[in-house]
C-alpha cells in the first residue's frame, strides 16, 4: 500500500523536505466512506474521479470494487490506471481527434474506455478511426445541463445526429453540473442535482426514441453528490474533489473545514522584525497554486492563498496567507504574533483553496494517520 | 542536446499531443543574447536564474560560460544543476533549518553554493551547523530594497549582527527588486534598479566599514536588468522570466509580445453551435495555470488566461482565453468564428500571463525552429 522510507529514518512532519504535500488518512476515508454510504442507498454506481487525487492507492480505496469504474481527466491517468489493472475508465473531457491513436491503444489492451463527445465533427472522426483501425469505442454524449461549458442542450437537434454518427461506438449521455459551484446553500446544490438529472433523462429518452440504448448514464459533482434528489434513470455518479476537500468546498458548504484531508507542510523561512503580524513560508504560488476561489465567498470564508494550521492540523484562527510568490508565502496574521511562535525552522500546514491544482504540483503525497505518524509516500500522474 | 523522438514518427506540432509546451529556439536565442550583450557591456556577470527554466539545455545556453553561475529556487533544481556539471548556484530564496542537510550534502559534494538568509536565527542555525558538519557555507544576506518579501532593510542594525553570526560563513549580499513588476514603463524600471543597486551599495559599505568583505553583491530582476542604470559596486545580476517572456512582460514592457519564447500548443475540442464567438480546447487551468497577472493591466493588455496564436506562433487579434477549468481552456472571439476556422481537432498555441507557473505544469519543451520544425525535446525539473 505505500513505501517505506528507506532513505529518511524518521519519518515525521518535522523531518519531511518542505513544501510537500501531507494527506490525513483518517479525513480521507471518512470522506470517502460518506460518499460511497450515500451512493450505495441510492442504488447508483460511484464512478470516482480521479483528477484530484491520480493516485493508485487512493483509487483503490475510493472504488466500491477495485479495479472498479474510475473516471479521469486525462489520457495520461486513463494509461497509468490501466497499467495498474483498471479496465473501465472514463475519460471525462470531449475527445478531440489529435488523442485517437492513445485512445484506440487502450481499447486494444483491452481497456473499455469511455469517451466523451460533443459535436458531430469529433463523433465523425471517432465513427472513421474506429472502422479504420477495426476496434469499438464506448463513447457517451456529453450533455449541457446548465453550465455553459462543454456539452449540446438535452433538447438539441445534435444529439441524435451525434448518436447516428457514432453508431456502434454510442454507448450513452453523460453531464456534469459544474455550476454547482456558484451555489452556496444545499437547496442550491440540489437544484443543480435536479437540472443534471432531467438533463440526463430528456436526452436519454429522445435518443432512445430514436433507437439508442444509453448503456451509461453518468453524472455528477462532489457538490451535488451528497443532496438527496432522486437519482432513478441514473446508472452512475462522478465526483473527485470531495475526496480531499478544500477550503472553497468548506466554504460552500460542501464540507467542512475539518473534513480537508489535504494540506501543505511548510517551514517558516522569514519573519521581519519591522513586520510583526507577518511571517514567511516557504510555500508559495508554485507549492499551493495561485487558485483563490474563496476570493469570491465573505469575508470570513476568505482563505487568501490558504488557511494555516499547526503540524497537527488545528486551523489557527486569525492567520491566512494573503500573497504569494513563485517560492514563498506570506502569512499575515490579525493581530501581533508573540514572538516564540512562528520561528525561523517552525513548521505549519496550509489547506488549500482548490485541492485540484495545489496537489498537481507535487509528485506524490505524505501520508499521515493517528498523532501525525507517516504512514506511506503514495506518488501521483500528473501531466498529459 | 535533444532528444530525437523514437517513437513519434514526424515530430511536427500538428501531432504532438496536447496539451504541452513548445519553446521557439529562435526567439530564446535573441531574448539570451539581448541579456548577456546587455550586461557584458556593463561589466557586470550575468548568473541566469533558472526558476522559469528548469532546464539543463537552456542553462548551457543562458550562462556566459556554462557551467558558469546560475541561480535557482529550490534545492531540487540545485541537485540537478550539480549532477549535470554546475558548480556555482546561488539558492535564491531564504534557507530554512529543514534545508540544512541537503546544503550540506551540495557543499560536501564540490558545490560552491550560495544561501540566502536575513534573520539572526537562520544565520546561527547556519553557523551551529557549518561547525558541527565542519563545512563552509557561503552566505549572502538578503537585502530588502522596497518589496518587502524577505530582506532586511540597508540600514538595519540585524545587518550586522546577521554577518557577524554567520562568520566564515558570509559571503556577501543580494537583493531583488521585485517591485519592479508593479511598474509599467522605462523609468518606474530604472527607479527600481536604482533602489536596488543604492540598497546594495548601502549595505556592503555598512559591511565593510564592520570589517565584512561582500565578495558577492548580487542583485536584479527581469524588468530592471536591461535600464541602464550604473552598477559600479555590483558584481553579479540575476534575472530570470526574460529568456522565455510572457503576457504580463509584453503588458508591462519589459518585452514585445513578438519576443515571447513560450506558449502552449492546444487542439480545439468543443465548438458550441450556440455560441458563435467560442471555442474549447484542451489546455485549461492546469496547462497554463490560473495566472492572470495580465488582469492588472489596461484592458487592451489583459490577456485573461492567454493570447491565442496560430500553430506559427502569430497572435489572432480579438481572441483570448477567458475562462480556464481543470482541462478545459474557453476562448472567446470579439467577432463571430467563421465556421471553417477553429474547428474539432485543430491547434492553436497560447501565450501565458506568467511563464513561470504555466512552465512548472509541464515536465518537458517541444523545441521549435525555423518554419516549426521541431528539434528538441528538454525535460524540465520541477518540484522541490
Amino acid at each position: 500500500m505505500s513505501s517505506v522510507f528507506p532513505h529518511r529514518p524518521t519519518p515525521t512532519l518535522e523531518r519531511l523536505a518542505t513544501p510537500c504535500l501531507v494527506l490525513e488518512r483518517g479525513k480521507l476515508a471518512r470522506n470517502l466512506i460518506r460518499m460511497s454510504a450515500a451512493l450505495s442507498m441510492r442504488g447508483v454506481a460511484l464512478r470516482p474521479h480521479l483528477k484530484t487525487a491520480k493516485c493508485v492507492e487512493i483509487a483503490r480505496l475510493a472504488a466500491a470494487k477495485p479495479p472498479g469504474p474510475i473516471t479521469v481527466s486525462t489520457l495520461r491517468e486513463a494509461e497509468y490506471f490501466a497499467h495498474h489493472g483498471w479496465k473501465d475508465i472514463f475519460y471525462a473531457v470531449g475527445l478531440g481527434p489529435g488523442k485517437l491513436d492513445r485512445v484506440v491503444a487502450l481499447l486494444r489492451a483491452g481497456v473499455r474506455l469511455v469517451t466523451l463527445v460533443d459535436h458531430p465533427d469529433a463523433a465523425a472522426a471517432i465513427a472513421a478511426c474506429a472502422k479504420r483501425e477495426a476496434v469499438r469505442f464506448r463513447t457517451v454524449i456529453e450533455i449541457d445541463c446548465g453550465e455553459h461549458r462543454g456539452g449540446i442542450a438535452p433538447g438539441s437537434a445534435a444529439l441524435v445526429t451525434i448518436a447516428q454518427m457514432l453508431g456502434a461506438n454510442f454507448a450513452g449521455v453523460a453531464t456534469h453540473g459544474g455550476q454547482s459551484y456558484g451555489e452556496r446553500t444545499k437547496e442550491g446544490f440540489a437544484q443543480v442535482a435536479e437540472a443534471e438529472v432531467t438533463a440526463l433523462r430528456t436526452a436519454a429518452l429522445r435518443l432512445h426514441a430514436a433507437g439508442f440504448t444509453s448503456e451509461i448514464r453518468s453524472l455528477g459533482s462532489s457538490p451535488t453528490a451528497l443532496v438527496g434528489v432522486d437519482l432513478a434513470g441514473v446508472t452512475e455518479l462522478r465526483a473527485g474533489v470531495y475526496m480531499f476537500g478544500d477550503a472553497f468546498q468548506a466554504g460552500i458548504g460542501a464540507c467542512s473545514l475539518n473534513d480537508i484531508a489535504l494540506s501543505v507542510l511548510a517551514e517558516v523561512i522569514g519573519r521581519p522584525a519591522a513586520r510583526p503580524n507577518e511571517f514567511l513560508v516557504d510555500a508559495g504560488a508554485f507549492a499551493l497554486s495561485k487558485d483563490i476561489s474563496t476570493a469570491a465567498l465573505p469575508a470570513e470564508q476568505n482563505a487568501g492563498y490558504g488557511w494555516v494550521c499547526n503540524l497537527a492540523g488545528e486551523r489557527l484562527p486569525g492567520l491566512r496567507m494573503t500573497r504569494v510568490w513563485q517560492e514563498h508565502g506570506l502569512v499575515v496574521s490579525t493581530t501581533p504574533l508573540p514572538s516564540d511562535a512562528f520561528r525561523i525552522g517552525d513548521r505549519v500546514r496550509i489547506l488549500p483553496n482548490h485541492a485540484c491544482p495545489t496537489a498537481a504540483a507535487h509528485d506524490r503525497y505524505f501520508v499521515v494517520a493517528g498523532s501525525n505518524e507517516i504512514v506511506g509516500e503514495w506518488t501521483r500522474v500528473n501531466g498529459w
